[in-house]
């Protein structure tokens, strides 16, 4: 007999009473039934209940053990009488008879519970990490987020994906957010940053010959911590060669879909292949947002003309001044009362904004100031054309477009929940496409790249060469899901001429092109393929298929929010000999004032 | 059509002709036939042949680019006349007639060729590694690593292991090598540190309750490199809850044994199940090593007994004081000359060892000066006694145990070699076992571990409470494959009153445990399983398959032998505002004398 288990503790059903077997695993629950011990006895597959009664060997020893102590069963499969079947386990219709115990592992007073999850503060679970991971929620968080991760590995090399590792002592680079830095040992005064994100690896993969690049890749940055942020993170990297934005939509849709549909435990997943593509000024314009939720039906009109002339004298001089007017349908909303609307106005005014004005409706009497003085008439035009009921409300966001645009998006969302109208049990995937190459820099009167200078403009150097700057869309796009950026991704721009081109139209001479990414251009200039690629952010996907907002709950050893690994003591001090080895001294910040000797 | 290619440059076949295609990639070769111009185009997939001639508007363009620019073509798919067929390209029935071409990159002058391979200097290679990708056998390597990386999740997954990353961002640790460490900017003069393994995450990983882990994990160690060291490199850290021995050796041998047999392209791979199991004193004994190559059939003997008393006075003493005498056999050498057995002394006494005696025979007459002394008849004796034969040559390494160990494993491999007895196409793995939990500290004058503190002593409690600490054999092991250590592994302590013990025996009070160890022991002293686990290398095996000495050869973007990406240009002097980030400050380390100021 093995010398701890013949089988593990989901193993056992009706099928094997009368067996001999030898279980391992840990006290889990203990309940003393007047001289009949049961214990729960749980291991990584499951739970099964012993049994200890006053003739077994067995029976002091459990009964002087604490919970979370690990031992080895010897006993007896036997059949649960009926009204004991525990329907909810596997192994609910049997317990086992201990013969006998050895006892691995005594277990001392735990610092936090491991059976019925309590709430408990993170700074203890984060210490006693490994308790914690015990803890039914955690147990399944971290399975789920390894078989989510197997899953997205198997649906991408399927697709002919190779999984090529990038370096992780890499190059600090200039740009992005703040970089991990390693002092080197061998270069004195010199350092590695740890990789922000494999981008130039995996482009420069792909002018080194390999066609379809994936990595589960891990990635650092050394920002100020959120809830949904870890220094530590990783993304699906990916990057392919001779392709359009439509194959990378073709190559992504089916592995995210799939990993979705598998694990979405019955929630509805967007179809591979039916990802809606929305351009980003649609997103804006209709969500308010380049973010969208499309579990919420409502959609955001613009009603600007409507209100070039108006009796309501604060929106016709909004709309004469450049401004719009965006409009957020409330539907039903007849029975509310009055304080249902104000709350929305005094939320948005909470939110920074001049405030968010509104249209009631109860069977077709409008109520409200907009509606009073615009007038019913026109109001009803308003509607027929959204067409909006008798019954629906109205909420309006009015201003220069920008601020109009994101106070609509807010109070479509908080609309939506406030109704209760938001979709549950699915996920909507959409891709946001169609983005601006280039934007009018308000502050410093210039046009700039409006997200990513490296990304191929529609249109290559004839859309540069004769198109209004303005007007310049770029091969790059979003992939969201349920109102969260999963990734951003591009086509590249893989042509020298274009590049420094496109900085030239952004103010950059090619003398600085050249100094702050002569690298990549010179590799480019040494036989390039048009490329392209996204990165989907794991853990992210992990939260929501978890239904997790802590990005915590995901990950087996996080660090807390003060990027401290509370269990081993990271970071810690370190000798100086350690120091003095990589050529480094510590300066103490500067104490302040007040404290000060 | 796709904007870029029907099909890949390998997929062509004789079923395609008359299609017509497009296909892109980079100008591999370019063979100018008096007005017709062939093109080798290449990808990831492989070649097609174009045909450009005179008729052809890409012509012109195709003869005016560089190698390695890339092109898009597009042409007719014909068929190769019977002799210009090349039966080595899943393509070489077919060429491309090219009707167009779109230029995507055109290449500069290359800092080293791709097509042809041939030796480059590292420098270059490493600088330009997104040329030296494209070279066939870096772009083979890259993909094999892949491809066996792939192969060994998959295996491991299939075997119930579930994959489980643990933290980059770690603590420093005082034994093992020197870590590398990373600046902490919210805690001033605090430090992370690179993991050098995921020992400590993956036994906590057992305590909270997972049963068999598994990860492909990233390791760094600041070590002085050599050919076959990386400051960055990946193992396949694994490790289960309630196993013996046994059960490592019954999960990690298909493992190793399948991934192999896929890739070892044609050579033999000792079946699972059928690794021998070598005890680490018959491995010193047998090999003189515990990394033996089991492709060499040499095995070394103990002759001692037969010089208790010997005509051959060197060894007689040495005997006398305790030492031993080791023969190495070296068959059918009756046809080499005195200089043969000469040079095997001379290349001993070149490694530092006092010398390696031989014996010579042909057609059953002995030479040298060992025979003489020791005389013909009793060393027929010990011919017989060994299974040697009339033209067996013999060499004897005698001295203290361990020196003689040595030096006969080492002339066991020398011998084999210049014999030629190695046998190749083969990879030969086995387990060392049972290696000793203590040894004998000469310096010291104490015991001490030999090997690994925190592996389980065979006998557990009672051996430490019993037995000689000498005699206590640990469950530990290696694992080796054609003389390479792919990874030692052990049967873990779990039990924090044995942990005591042993390191009492060693020196050390409970005190200086819990200071040094606290965290792992606390752990334990809440509920920990028997566990234990092992963790090949990665690279290694990548190396073994490739039949590759250097491990940059099968690193995507390796640091060069000073640890310095020469592609990137890391590490790299970073601004001070990084260093004021971080609280730290360069120290230069002083010039040395000569060049003061």
């Amino acid at each position: 007999m093995h010398a701890y288990r013949t089988h593990n503790c989901a193993a056992l059903t009706k099928a094997n009473v009368g067996e001999t077997v030898r279980l391992s695993g840990w006290v889990h629950r203990k309940r003393d039934h007047g001289g009949v011990l049961f214990v729960d006895l749980r291991d990584h597959y499951g739970l099964t209940q012993i049994v200890a009664d006053e003739d077994s060997p067995a029976l002091p020893i459990l009964d002087g053990l604490r919970v979370e102590s690990v031992v080895t069963i010897d006993g007896e499969v036997k059949a649960r009488a009926g009204e004991t079947v525990n329907a909810n386990l596997p192994t609910g219709e049997i317990e086992v008879f201990a013969r006998g115990v050895e006892v691995q592992s005594k277990a001392d007073e735990l610092p936090l519970p491991v059976a019925g999850e309590q709430e408990y503060p993170e700074e203890i679970r984060l210490k006693y990490r490994f308790v914690d991971l015990r803890r039914e929620t955690m147990h399944k968080n971290i399975m789920l987020r390894s078989q989510v991760i197997a899953s997205i590995r198997r649906r991408m090399t399927d697709q002919g994906f190779n999984e090529i590792q990038t370096p992780i002592l890499a190059a600090s680079s200039p740009e992005g957010a703040r970089d991990y830095l390693v002092p080197s040992r061998l270069h004195p005064g010199s350092f590695y940053a740890l990789p922000q994100a494999p981008q130039m690896f995996k482009q420069l993969l792909m002018v080194g010959g390999f066609d379809r690049y994936f990595q589960i890749a891990p990635c650092f940055r050394d920002e100020d911590l959120r809830a949904d942020r870890s220094p530590e993170f990783y993304q699906l990297d990916l990057e392919m060669s001779f392709v359009t934005q439509e194959d990378v939509f073709q190559a992504l849709e089916p592995v995210l879909a799939g990993v979705f549909e598998e694990f979405a435990d019955g929630k509805s997943v967007t179809p591979a292949g039916e990802f809606p593509r929305i351009p980003y000024k649609e997103a804006m314009l209709k969500y308010g947002s380049d973010k969208p939720d499309l579990r919420n039906p409502l959609l955001i009109s613009d009603v600007t003309s409507h209100f070039t002339k108006s009796g309501f004298g604060l929106f016709e001089k909004i709309v004469g001044s450049g401004g719009v007017v965006r409009v957020v349908p409330a539907p039903k909303t007849n029975e509310k009362s009055r304080k249902f609307f104000d709350d929305m106005n005094n939320w948005a005014r909470g939110e920074g904004f001049a405030g968010l004005g509104y249209v009631t409706r109860k069977g077709g009497e409008f109520g409200g100031p907009i509606a009073k003085n615009h007038g019913p008439d026109l109001m009803a035009t308003l509607y027929d054309e959204l067409g909006l009921g008798d019954d629906d409300g109205l909420f309006f966001a009015a201003g220069k477009e920008k601020e109009a645009a994101k106070l609509a998006g807010a109070a479509r969302t908080r609309v939506a929940e406030e109704l209760d109208l938001i979709e549950q049990g699915c996920f909507k995937f959409c891709w946001i496409v169609d983005f601006p190459m280039f934007e009018y820099d308000e502050e410093q009167k210039k046009v700039d790249f409006s997200h990513n200078p490296f990304s191929m403009p529609q249109g290559e150097m004839e859309a540069l060469e004769t198109q209004d700057p303005l007007d310049i869309l770029a091969w790059q796009y979003d992939i969201v899901c349920n109102g969260y950026e999963l990734s951003s991704g591009a086509i590249r721009n893989h042509k020298p001429e274009i590049m420094y081109k496109a900085f030239e139209i952004a103010g950059y001479d090619n003398t600085t092109v050249d100094k702050e990414f002569g690298g990549m251009i010179e590799a480019f200039k040494l036989g390039a393929p048009p490329h392209g690629g996204s990165a989907p952010g794991i853990d992210r996907i992990v939260m929501l298929l978890a239904d997790e907002p802590n990005i915590r709950e995901v990950i087996a050893f996080p660090l807390n929010q003060k990027a401290q690994d509370l269990m081993m003591g990271a970071p810690s001090k370190v000798s100086n000999a350690q120091l003095r080895d990589v050529h480094i001294r510590v300066v103490e910040p500067p104490k302040p004032a007040g404290e000060q000797g």
